[in-house]
C-alpha cells in the first residue's frame, strides 16, 4: 500500500502534474456526460470522480489506472435502477449510491478471499462484442437527446447544438491532433491535447448558450447544480436493497473485467506488476467511497486510463491531483455548470463510445478461430436483443461454452516407433510401426471433466478399432494435470479393462501428476504398471507378449 | 434409429423379457412415489412411465437406459410448479405436462445444435454434492408423510405404517439379496429380486389397509385413480407459460446431466457407444412424449437403470416390454391402487434417496484435491441453503470456477541443457546449464483466455528474475491449442518485448498449432524466429549473441 509514495522520485512529478491536469479536464465532461447515461444528474459524475481515485491510489496496484464513471458500468447502473426510480430523481440518486456499495462490498470480498481469477471468465472475442454491443446501446439511448426531441421531428435549436457539437467532436477526433503536431508541438502532447476536445467542445456550447440566452428557447440544460461537497443519504428500503443486490453483484463483475483489461494493457506496456487480488480490493474499496460520496458505481477506464498514460502520469498522484481539481471547482462558483446544454453532453457520449466500436477483434477471430467468432456474434446480438445485463450472462456461458466444446474434442495420437529408434510418434504423421496387440496411446491435453468422457470415449474407439490389443499404453507427456473427476474416470476405465482382460498401462508421467496419483489409490489398483519412457512400455510389453506365445 | 431392433437376436430375447418384468414391477411404486415428490397425484407417476420409454427406445443411443421419473428431477418439478399451483391439483398436474415440454423443446433444440458437450459442464464432485445435497431435501420433504402429522405429534396408525416399511424395505436392502442367495438362487438372481422389495411392501401394506380399513382411521391413502389412459390439456396462461421457462431450461440440463452419467456408467461396463447428441434428441422427446401423456419432466436413472442391466437387459426392447406392462396395469381395474397408503410411499421414496448419499467421491476428493473436495461442500450446501434449483446455478459457477482457478495456475518451467546432450529439462528438476542472456520457458498448458494472463504475468515475472535475457525462447510442446484470446495476448507480449529490445522466440510448436498459427499474422510480426527444436534455438541464439560481443 502507497509503495508509489514511499518510493517517490522527484524525476516522477511533472508527468504526474500535467497528467493530472488533462485528466481532470477530460473528465468534467465525462463524468456528467456518464452520469446522464445512468440517468442521474450530471453533477453525480463529478462526485464519483473525486473519494473514488483517491481511494483506488490508496490500495490499487496499477500505477496509471484512472478511475472513475464509464459508460458500459453507468448503463448498467440505469439498467439496474431504471425500473425503481425515475431518471434524474432523488430517489435514482440514492439507489445509484446504494449500488456502488454493493459492488464495492462484493469486490472487496472476492479480493479478501483472493478471487482473482474471476478476470478471467470472458474471453477476448466475448469482452469484444459486449463492448460493442453496449456502445451501440448507450449511442442510441443519446438520440433523443441529442435533436432534443425525437430525430423525425427534432427541436432545431437543439438539434442544430447537438449535431454541431458531433460534427466538431468527430472532427477534432480524425484531425486535430495532427492540426497540433503540424503547427509545432511534439506528437505526443498533440495527442495529449487533442483529448481535451470535449472540454473545449462543452465550454464553447455552454458560452452559446448563455449568449444566445437558448435556454428559454428550449434547448435542455444542465440546471442549477448544487455547490459544495454531497452529503450520504442511503435511507431507502429492504426491498430497494434486494432489487438492487443481483444487479450489483453483475456491476460489480464488469467493473473488474473493465478495469483489469485497461490496466493490463498499460501494465504491459511498461513491464509493471498487476496484482489482481489488490485491484479487487482497490475497486471495491473505490465504489464504497463513490457510495459515501452520492457518485455511483465506478471502475476504470481504458479510454481515459490511456490519456492518463499517454500525458505522462508515472504513480498515482496523477490521479490524486485530478482529483483534487474537480474538488476545487466543484466549492468553486458552480453557476456556469447550470447551462451546458444536454444535446452537446449527448454528442460527448456519442463520440467516445464510437471509440470502443472496434471490430478487429472480430476479424481476427473470423480468420484465426470461428468458434471465437461466432462467440462475439452472439454476445453482441444477446447485449442488443436481452440488454446489457443478460449481455454479461451470455458472455460468461458463451466463453465457457467455447471453452468447454474446445475441451470435448481432445487430440490423442496413436503412437508408433520410428524404426531403429528410441522415439514414439503419431502414426498419422510419421512413418512409424506399431504391434498389434499393444496399443499405445498419447493423449494431449489435460485431464479434467471437460474432457475426461471425450478422452474416455476415444480411447473406447482405439481399442475397437485395435480388437487384437491386450496391453493399453497411456502416454501421459502433454498431461500436466488430472483432476479428481478425471481420477475417477481412469479407475473406471482401468475397471472395465480388467474384466475385458485388458492391460492398462502408464508412461512418462510428469512429477507432479505422479506425486498427486500417488495420494489415490489408482497405482494400487492399476491393471497394469507405470513406466518412465514409452520405449520401455513398448519393449516390456513385446517380450512379455512373446514369450506368452 | 433402431439399428438395435434391426439386428435384433434371439439370444437377447429372454434377457430383455426378464428385465421388463423386473423394471415393471420396480416402476409401478417408485413412479407413484416420485409423482408424490413432484407434487402431482400418484398416477402421474404411472402415465410418465410408458410414452417417455418408448419414445426414449426409438431415438436414444442406450442400450440399458431406463427413463421415467426421477427423484431429483421431481423434486425440481415441485420447487418449479410449487410457487402457481396447491400440490395434487389439477393445475399442477397441466403445468408438470407443460414444464415437460419446454425442458422436453430445449434438449430437442440443443440435441440438433449438436450441443451435447453440455454434459461436461459438471464436475464429478460437484454432482455428487448436488445429489446428496438434493436426496436430503427429498427424504426431508417426505418425513411428514411418514408419519401422517409432524413426528413430534405422530398420527399413530400411519407412523406404525410408515416406520414398519421403512425397517422392512431397510432390512430388504441390507439382506434380501443375501438371504435368496443363501436359499439357493444365483447372486445376481438374488440381486435383481431384491429390488422388488418394494412393490412387495407396497403391496402388503395396500393389502393391510384394506384389512384393517385403516384408510377410515385417517391414514392418507392415494384414492381413487381414473382407469384407462390420460388426456391431453395443456390450456394454461401465457404467464404460467413464462414462469416455467427458466425452471425448465434447469430441468432439461439436469435431466441431461443425470441421464448422461447414468448411461456412460453402464456403457462403459461392456464397451458399448453413446452419443450424447442422440441422448439429448431421446430425452427432449421422452419429455415431449410425458407431455402428452399427462405425466412431468422425465429421465433415465442411474438406480433403475442398473436393475435392468443387472436383470439382463439387452436392448431397449426391456424398457418397451416395461412400458406396455405399465399401460397392461392402467386399463386393468385399478380399485386397488386407491388404498396404496402414502406412509408407505414415502418410506419407499426415503430409502430410495437413501441410496444415493454416496460420500465416497467426497472422501477421494478430499485425500486427492482439496479443491474438488471444497466445490464438493459448498455445492452440498449451497442445495441445501438456497434448493435445488439455485443449486444448479452454484454447481456450474463452481464447476467453472475450479477448472478457471486451476487454469490461472499454469506450470512454467525454466529449461537449461543437460550439459553433452541436446536435451533441455526444468533447471528446478535437473542439473542443466543456463545461459544469461537467452530465457527459455517451458509452457505446460494449452494457451487460452482462462490462464493467457496469468502465463504472460509469469512470463514477466522470469523476464524480472532474469534481467540479463536479450532473448525470450518459448518451448511449445504441452501447448496443443491457442484460442483467439491467447493469440492476442502473445502479440501483445511480443509488441512489448520488442520495444524493450527482447527478442520473442517459439521452438517445438506442435503441427496443428502451427498450421493455426499460420492463420494468423503473428509469424510475420514476431520479433524473432520460429525453430524446430529448443536445442536449434539455444545453438542459434548464443552463437549469434557470440558474433555480437
Amino acid at each position: 500500500m502507497l509503495d508509489w509514495l514511499k518510493g517517490y522520485r522527484r524525476a516522477a512529478l511533472p508527468g504526474d502534474v500535467g497528467a493530472g491536469i488533462v485528466v481532470a479536464m477530460m473528465m468534467i465532461p465525462q463524468g456528467m456526460a456518464y452520469a446522464l447515461v445512468a440517468g442521474l444528474p450530471p453533477v453525480a459524475g463529478l462526485y464519483a470522480s473525486i473519494l473514488p481515485p483517491l481511494v483506488y491510489a490508496l490500495f490499487g496496484s496499477s500505477m496509471t489506472q484512472s478511475v472513475g464513471p464509464m459508460a458500459i458500468v453507468s448503463l448498467m447502473t440505469a439498467a439496474a435502477i431504471g425500473p425503481l426510480a425515475a431518471p434524474g430523481s432523488g430517489l435514482a440518486t440514492v439507489l445509484a449510491a446504494q449500488l456502488a456499495l454493493v459492488a464495492g462490498a462484493m469486490l472487496l470480498l472476492c479480493g479478501l478471499l483472493r478471487l482473482g481469477f474471476l478476470a478471467n471468465f470472458f474471453s477476448r472475442p466475448v469482452m469484444s462484442g459486449f463492448t460493442v454491443g453496449a456502445s451501440l446501446l448507450i449511442a442510441w439511448g443519446q438520440v433523443k437527446a441529442l435533436f432534443g426531441a425525437s430525430p423525425l421531428h427534432p427541436h432545431l435549436p437543439s438539434a442544430l447544438l447537438g449535431i454541431g457539437s458531433l460534427v466538431a467532436l468527430v472532427l477534432a477526433r480524425s484531425h486535430l491532433s495532427k492540426l497540433l503536431h503540424r503547427a509545432g508541438l511534439r506528437k505526443n502532447l498533440a495527442d495529449v491535447l487533442s483529448k481535451l476536445a470535449p472540454m473545449v467542445v462543452v465550454l464553447a456550447a455552454t458560452a452559446l448558450v448563455a449568449a444566445l440566452d437558448l435556454g428559454t428557447q428550449g434547448v435542455a440544460v444542465t440546471g442549477p447544480v448544487p455547490t459544495g461537497l454531497p452529503r450520504l443519504n442511503l435511507a431507502t428500503s429492504g426491498e430497494h436493497w434486494r432489487a438492487l443486490l443481483q444487479p450489483g453483484l453483475l456491476i460489480g463483475f464488469v467493473v473488474f473485467l473493465m478495469s483489469m483489461s485497461a490496466a493490463q494493457t498499460l501494465a504491459q506496456k511498461r513491464g509493471e506488476k498487476l496484482v489482481s487480488n489488490r485491484e479487487l480490493v482497490g475497486l471495491g474499496a473505490a465504489n464504497v467511497a463513490s457510495m459515501f460520496s452520492g457518485g455511483f458505481p465506478v471502475t476504470g477506464s481504458l479510454s481515459r486510463s490511456a490519456v492518463n498514460f499517454a500525458a505522462g502520469a508515472n504513480t498515482p498522484l496523477a490521479s490524486v491531483l485530478s482529483a483534487l481539481l474537480l474538488a476545487l471547482a466543484l466549492v468553486l462558483p458552480t453557476g456556469w455548470l447550470a447551462l451546458l446544454p444536454l444535446p452537446t453532453l449527448a454528442a460527448t457520449i456519442i463520440v467516445a463510445v464510437l471509440g470502443m466500436l472496434e471490430l478487429d477483434t472480430l476479424k481476427t477471430a473470423w480468420r484465426y478461430d470461428r468458434a471465437d467468432a461466432l462467440a462475439w456474434i452472439v454476445t453482441f446480438l444477446g447485449v442488443l436483443a436481452l440488454g446489457v445485463e443478460a449481455g454479461v450472462v451470455v458472455g460468461v456461458v458463451l466463453s465457457m461454452g467455447t471453452l468447454i466444446w474446445r475441451a470435448s474434442r481432445p487430440h490423442i495420437a496413436v503412437l508408433g516407433r520410428i524404426p531403429g529408434t528410441e522415439h514414439f510418434r503419431n502414426v498419422d504423421r510419421y512413418a512409424a510401426t506399431t504391434c498389434a496387440t499393444v496399443l499405445i496411446l498419447r493423449i494431449d491435453a489435460n485431464l479434467f471433466f471437460g474432457n475426461v468422457e471425450s478422452v474416455t470415449e476415444k480411447i473406447e474407439d482405439e481399442l475397437r478399432e485395435h480388437p487384437g490389443a491386450r496391453h493399453l499404453v497411456l502416454t501421459m507427456t502433454a498431461v500436466s494435470s488430472i483432476d479428481t473427476t478425471a481420477l475417477f474416470a481412469l479407475a473406471e476405465l482401468n475397471a472395465s479393462l480388467r474384466t475385458r482382460g485388458i492391460g492398462l498401462h502408464l508412461a512418462e508421467v510428469k512429477g507432479p501428476v505422479m506425486d498427486r496419483l500417488r495420494a489415490s489409490s489408482l497405482p494400487d489398483v492399476l491393471n497394469g504398471r507405470i513406466f518412465l519412457s514409452t520405449a520401455m512400455a513398448s519393449d516390456h510389453l513385446n517380450e512379455q507378449q512373446g514369450n506368452h506365445r
